[in-house]
């Protein structure tokens, strides 16, 4: 496997550079009959997009989908969902300067060394543009999931930290600032902090925190295919991530087993929830919650030195128009690829009883 | 895919439950002409198995392996490496007292519900039973990988933490204690701490560090086949475990682009690795290294309440033979999951160029 | 894929040489809870052992199979079913005279030039031998399909043909015979003129047909998926099968689509079945039949001249107890595919509407 | 699987209906660094559209394929190639007639079975105009595989067959007439019944025949992922397709061993050629050829009778632009199938040795 696909019923390949033609996807598996709302698509697209704030990138891109397939009369008819967003704004000449040279961090050499050469206008593949295409492919599988909720929030930027869990957060006010994160007072020293970072054309790095509720039980295919095994790699696959937690997570390391232990109600629910949802790689019904650490992002608008293709130390410069801190407009991906995964096991699910 | 394979090209079918006949396996696509030293996979199984010191579980389990094809005359033959290992010590009264009753923050409810009803007897399939097929075919693609160095460790029991990292340690020392902890003071001083907890009818938690060495540069297949990303799957899909970070991890969080970025010398290497061996999902050539936490293991030897089958309260006595802290058993897992990742990208490496 | 997995769902994986310690498999995907003729798999065992009659292969092997997971109490629990036939009748000293040569239009040469070298003792990995694991889930998979009647038998031993069609013939007479065709006076035929081949020294070809009936509609992925597709490759992965063809198949192409082209009635059945079964790529409900062709067995007991490793010409003479003509034991192992192809649709199509 | 990717390292997933925006698809694992030449891909393209001869369906399409990433200066970067053929002559109005009625051995019934609702314009998915897909990815796959020939003809139209198998046969000729058989002068008999047939509203089937030269010994993954295997099933999942043969084909079932085994020269050559290049499933270095039956298109121009969803009976009529004999347009779609089959093999072959 090529790397470019991912799940195995509800399964999306993507296709695209940053600064290719267009990016895009197919989506294959999507049941049939669904009811699709369009507009719900392109609102998490826009809540990804560039330039929808003062602290994102002011790249200003439309992001459009154009779907290509599988909808017949506003529904989905069960045959491959092939989709396509248009790249509008390529101002290749922003990365003449990366052409020859590595970037620190990047996946300039990576690439290169890997594939023997690479397209390296905007980081190319390794662009977080690729994610576009799976908000799209998400969006479609929330509305599949239907009664599965699905929210994703910022609660960590640099040091300053929600001391708050998510059942203490009213989590409809995410979208409320533009950080994303659902304490205002704590969302309004973040964007602050982050405003100070950008000026100094540095980069920082946060967590996004998201919380999966109604999940029904019985998703996940041990062994391998836990379901936190599957969520942590859906993660991990966004660029920029370097770790993943869930339920007691690195902290469950202290505990002792007596005070880890999720006592049941009579109804097989938990009394606590230090298992985050999931047993044995199974969800039990409870909220699923999981963190996810993002490094600060590697374009800093300073002076640096680095290496060019034949290792000649180079001088330059970092440019372009980035993102001081990805966790803003990493939200609605954690949310696309936490439902990626949920409407998989909610597929193979099904085949699991005679 | 219901889950029991890993892997695409070097990859390993598992089956077995704790108390069955037999747990084994299936490693398809091991390459043809690897001369394989038997003993070395034993070894692997012995540093997993039960009863090997007075931190781990009591049971006594030879856990000898036996082949049953795709090797001859001492080499692999590129068919399908066939594997058992007969279970011996299956002490199944042992598991009356949980057939009607489920275990907090055991797989015993998700199993039923998933399933409509389970093999109790020891976990079945969801003990951590199951990992000795891993171990089987990760000491194989560890032969496989001749040059990359593979070592897992104890960096954390409890709150008892290594306060040096991997370069300052010398890691040959991990297998001189029961804890497998590179730095004997603090080895010492987590197996008092685990043999006080086992007196408590307790458990404890802990982190497991591995690092890989000598890694060549392209492994990973991006965008969702990250190296990183399938790192962490491979390890959340091990029992107990909570959470994965590699690189600079979640306190990569709190740093600034300036700062976590790593420069390259002239030959391609970096002067810091706060990426961890891994950009843009593919390998740098430099260390990579990612910890594991894990949970307390969930059978305490107290008494406790819980539900039984028809939703009723019951109270009962946590017995059997168990780990109080899984760590050290795990490091040989960790590192065989690794080995299966690494040996896997190495074959999908070879098809990335004309 | 290194090739030893068939199936998405309900997916197989079988390992073993023919002169190995055991051959076997892992079936991963079975649902739960489904109640095991144990006796019914030993049956189909059975069927295709050797030594069952005078014109099948003389050598003597049980095949009992041992399950080792994946059951609990009579029922399937939806893990891994592992399994294993123990090889007991290898006289490897039989083979001593192709260590070094190249049997014609055997796999010997292949093998040795794909993986370097072989396991030369009765043709290894590509010895018939694999296709009893086949059987034992092939048999699984027909309890799982329960209601579907899955029956093919031999239409054709070198030039004696069936001169009637499934339709016309008593389906429960194939076992009547060690032929296995269901009209007594043409198996009398067959049976003499095998007889008379094997006294040659000599093999000959035939031809199993198979009848899939009660397959419910809605089975098959368009469009690479196909369920004729996937039968196709199922029957084509059998050892010295050379052709394959559903519904009108070769005959079909000198028809007219107006003659060829099936009426419906008024319940969604059709008046004709030129299709055989299948519209699209999915089942329309009608019976499914097709035809598999087995070239000649390759081994001849006669004097013949070969080359060695080094490309030296070498006389010698075929030895051995082998099957003058494949088909009737090959009856079992065309319906085990069938049945697996079937059990992984059927578990596919649960994911295809909302 | 959802049934829409073909391939496991050089794998294509193709999306679109014969009558939405576009189809197009998605081609991951192709290696980097191919030069592309993108008009030997129109080419092909060509071979495939409508329009092209009087014996041809006379829809006009240009079938322009876009290519959206995976291209940098020329060459392949190893990322997915994302490609799309927008629809340009979209009579939806054609085919008001079969929105409500099920057109006899189409897919109209089997696909509104299977999900609950169709695009019923011009057969939506499970029209042959997804091989438009196919035939882009192909030629792809041929520039990949450079020196092997990959050759499909014309070589039966109804019962007017070829009496010269491929070795006595120009090839270079397939081209030189509309109905792409390589014998000049049963083409002119060819040609002149399918324009009959067509006078009569009438369709009819024919063969193809495909021929791959020059292909590399060792080839194929078995068991399940035989050489033949695979190809035959790729041929299976073409439109229309009813039966694949290889090699000696039904025709072997009445030879004996000693006249069908392919004696070896001493170059590991063989003397004949009846196992069609593939022994064990792996390629052995010598010509392999099949046929591929294809049965007459289902669209005929005359008046029938049929049922609607409701299942009463309604008179209709046939209409639309459709093929007399879709076997001279299957040419390249035959020949496209083959080189993703063998592309694939060729990156799977890097894994087999140590």
């Amino acid at each position: 496997m090529a790397g470019n696909t991912f799940g195995t019923l509800f399964k999306l390949s993507t296709f695209g550079e940053s600064h290719g033609v267009a990016i895009g996807g197919v989506l294959d598996g999507c049941p049939a009959g669904l009811e699709l709302d369009l507009n719900a698509i392109q609102l998490d697209l826009d809540r990804r997009k560039p330039g929808q704030s003062a602290i994102v990138t002011q790249r200003k891109e439309p992001d459009t989908v154009e779907f290509y397939s599988g909808l017949f009369e506003g529904k989905t008819t069960g045959t491959p969902i092939g989709f396509a967003i248009h790249n509008t704004n390529q101002k290749s000449k922003d990365y003449g300067h990366i052409k020859d040279s590595y970037r620190p961090s990047h996946a300039d050499y990576t690439y290169d060394q890997k594939y023997g050469f690479r397209d390296y206008r905007g980081g190319g593949r390794s662009s977080a543009r690729e994610t576009a295409s799976r908000v799209v492919a998400g969006a479609i599988a929330k509305q599949f999931l239907k009664n599965i909720k699905i929210n994703a929030f910022v609660s960590q930027v640099g040091t300053l930290k929600l001391d708050k869990n998510y059942t203490e957060l009213n989590l409809s006010l995410t979208e409320s600032n533009p950080v994303r994160c659902p304490d205002p007072a704590t969302a309004s020293k973040m964007e602050a902090y982050i405003k100070e970072i950008k000026k100094e054309g540095d980069t920082i790095g946060g967590v996004v925190t998201c919380v999966l509720q109604n999940v029904p039980v019985g998703l996940g295919e041990p062994v391998f295919d836990k379901l936190h095994a599957d969520l942590g790699k859906a993660m991990l696959s966004i660029n920029a991530v370097k770790g993943f937690e869930y339920g007691s997570g690195f902290a469950g390391v202290c505990m002792k087993g007596s005070e880890h232990n999720d006592s049941f109600n009579t109804d097989g629910s938990t009394k606590t929830n230090y298992s985050g949802g999931v047993q044995g790689g199974i969800s039990n019904g409870m909220d699923i919650y999981f963190n996810v650490a993002f490094k600060p992002v590697a374009t800093v608008i300073q002076a640096y030195e680095t290496i060019d293709k034949d290792g000649n130390s180079v001088k330059t410069q970092g440019k372009g128009r980035h993102d001081p801190c990805v966790v803003p407009r990493a939200v609605p991906i954690v949310e696309a690829m936490a439902a990626l995964v949920l409407a998989d096991f909610t597929l193979l699910q099904r085949a699991n009883k005679i």
